[in-house]
């Protein structure tokens, strides 16, 4: 990918984040990446809602790939639950509480009036619950309540997320992950819940 | 208040959940409302910006108005909330996606971008973990962890809205009820859990 794909790509995730998908400009997203207006039509030829697209998917993987990275340097799964929730308040604070999760804005703005940003965001997060399923069951969780656990844990985080930036304080990111440790240490048989090396 | 007013906010209320506050025009509001444009600046001198915060606010009572009775109509706490989000899923499936919460949208939006609508949403956050925290204390929930779950639960509900709305399907709504219902059967006292009227 050329630099200035990407950095197209990353600038608009910025904006996503802080502005949401209606309130991002394409003239903002060229003038704050420092590409020519044109460039956006050329790496991106179906315009906003093909650049909205990628940026939605891209940002999805990126964000599965930082949480799967922290729960897998855990010692075990439970302690890796809570890592991702204090990380994630940790960024949230350092960041003057914009760094959240990367599609939630847009997902709620497009749910009832873009039908291909809305597949977008429901593929992110059935990525991400596909992901945490897999880790779930992995540490002894049967598949159905695998699967229910991950969206929990998935929905206590951008729960969180939500409540954390409107307050501007993590108290509720703080919460929301005691109660994602409760809800995974509840679901994990008790043999498996020892340190993995262990 | 005049009927005019009324209908003015309850339109913008819908046009939020639908578009968010960046993708809602007074046009739109106007045209959709029945009224005359001056109206909105007759009733909101302060514009867009006044209408939101008290759209927002209305919104926000209206909708902790409508939980608690459903939780106070219940046998026990645990089945309330169970009722909370089968009711919340029913609603989500009858509006074609459209009626979850009413300021989620806008709380993501303008948490980075507008000072007064950020405190308008956390104020209404807060009104609903303090109204929460305040029927597990009745269950015998102590304050602190009374606070934690109260937060928790109002996090699955918003997390399942958003992940319901991309997904259109209640499935991801059904799982984090019973993820609430799990974490609020695991903090009320046991004798507590039987019927109120047992």
């Amino acid at each position: 990918m050329t630099t200035t794909k990407v950095r197209i790509l990353d600038t608009t995730a910025e904006l996503f984040r802080r502005y949401g998908y209606t309130g991002t400009g394409l003239k903002q997203v060229v003038a704050e990446a420092g590409a020519p207006f044109g460039s956006v039509y050329h790496f991106f030829p179906g315009g906003k809602a093909q650049l909205g697209d990628e940026v939605i998917r891209r940002s999805g993987q990126m964000y599965l790939d930082l949480v799967l990275a922290v729960l897998d340097g855990a010692t075990d799964l439970v302690a890796g639950v809570g890592d991702v929730f204090r990380g994630a308040a940790e960024v949230l604070r350092e960041t003057d509480y914009i760094d959240a999760c990367p599609i939630a804005t847009v997902a709620l703005e497009v749910a009832s009036s873009n039908e291909v940003l809305r597949v977008a965001t429901a593929d992110v997060f059935e990525s991400w619950t596909v992901a945490a399923t897999d880790r779930f069951e992995r540490a002894g969780i049967a598949a159905g309540p695998a699967r229910v656990l991950a969206m929990a844990v998935i929905e206590l985080l951008e729960g969180g997320f939500l409540l954390s930036r409107a307050a501007r304080t993590t108290e509720a990111l703080d919460a929301a992950g005691s109660a994602a440790v409760a809800l995974v240490r509840g679901a994990v048989p008790s043999r498996r819940t020892g340190r993995r090396d262990g």
